[in-house]
């Protein structure tokens, strides 16, 4: 199923996008008690919001094995990760803004997300999946430049979580295995990014069980699972689609 | 005033702290509208909430002059910051837990808490003192040896996102100037910090004006303003208690 929230004159809703771009309203709480309530409204008569409300977004570095022999990194023992900025959520077709104070390098990096759907803390490997409810696509947009900008402290948090720098969506997909798909992205209609998720360091269940050893994890809170090669730069104007075959395609426009 | 949120049989309310332990109880928004109901309640009637529910906690890394110069980091030129999850909050009186997953060092680290009263967003410097509601109490609780532990990544959100490990309250202080205040930490009856708000290298109004043009603020985020000498190891028993004058003190028992 995949499910979606939109907002319809200012009321935010909630259902499951089925054939023909139509979605059959629900109620009740999505991770827990949600039932349909009969009613249905088109995809075009909405507007798409973030399909969660997360209270973190916990992003991965150095997750795929790929990227880390390219950029000579050894792979990490355990899953190495930081925060982005609750502010940063942006929902599928909304525009990823360019900061007025930054005039450098503003990446995109295709990402699958795992949302959680139940309450994890320390849980074990074999009980993980039971805590993940589904797959979104995530554009982790980063402020490169900021990154390695001070000499004395790596500025992730601030280089990632600028408003708009976290657009995830427009579905949660559930029932899926992401594991046999690739992650695609297209940048103005050319490819950039086309990589298997196959070569993860470590998969959604393992890291669902070790971060959730370090931090809880609630029920719509996200983990990006890390970018693999390929990521490059967005000018103002360009348009950028993450696609993950068996979730759908997050568009996003930057200016 | 003095800003408390506290649980009554299971019912979260806030109020103003008074004379003689005695809250005011108030009803609306405690950033907009708050009014008294004219019902009062007992300090010890109630169990103490973290003040406000963040959407995000900011918290700054070398914002001491005096720490800097005993590390021998440089005075930054702007400010360095990562977000501590909020999953990490906790109330005064609240037990600080140690990780099940971590024998290492556990540390204290006691500082002034700026909480945003007004949405800001690339809000000039002289702006910025409108944005601030008021000033509360942090230990910023860190498992030090994760810090590092990474050659290739520095673990700042890891290291500092244990649950429980963002103790902060009782109160907010509204209408008080905490740069002429100290920090003052006690572990188990011992003085460990006492260190002057005045050197701070960002003021509370050049880090909100700063940081929100990264990040927009929401009304009840805090900005943790960094520590500076003298923090020190918590032992599973360890008491800890942040005094700033014209706040309060905010004391948690570590275990």
């Amino acid at each position: 199923m995949k499910w979606i929230r939109f907002d319809r004159s200012g009321v935010a809703g909630f259902g499951v996008l089925g054939e023909g771009e139509v979605i059959a309203v629900h109620s009740g709480d999505m991770f827990a008690d949600a039932k349909p309530t009969g009613e249905t409204v088109k995809l075009g008569d909405v507007k798409v919001l973030a399909p969660t409300v997360p209270t973190k977004m916990v992003a991965l570095w150095n997750n795929f094995h790929a990227l880390a022999a390219k950029l000579g990194n050894p792979v990490p023992p355990e899953p190495l990760y930081f925060l982005k900025g609750n502010n940063s959520f942006a929902a599928a077709n909304e525009t990823i803004r360019k900061p007025a104070a930054y005039d450098g390098k503003v990446i995109f990096e295709g990402e699958l997300g795992v949302v959680i759907g139940r309450r994890a803390a320390a849980v074990s490997e074999a009980d993980a999946p039971g805590c993940i409810f589904g797959y979104t696509i995530i554009n982790d947009v980063t402020a490169v430049d900021i990154l390695k900008k001070d000499p004395t402290f790596d500025q992730w948090t601030r280089a990632k979580s600028f408003d708009t720098f976290g657009p995830f969506g427009p579905v949660i997909a559930t029932g899926v295995d992401p594991l046999a798909a690739s992650v695609k992205v297209v940048l103005n209609d050319q490819e950039r990014q086309n990589y298997p998720l196959g070569d993860l360091v470590f998969t959604p269940a393992q890291l669902v069980s070790r971060i959730s050893h370090d931090m809880t994890l609630f029920p719509g809170d996200v983990i990006a699972c890390g970018t693999s090669v390929g990521v490059g730069t967005m000018k103002p104007g360009s348009t950028v689609s993450v696609t993950i075959d068996g979730i759908g395609t997050l568009t996003n426009r930057y200016e």
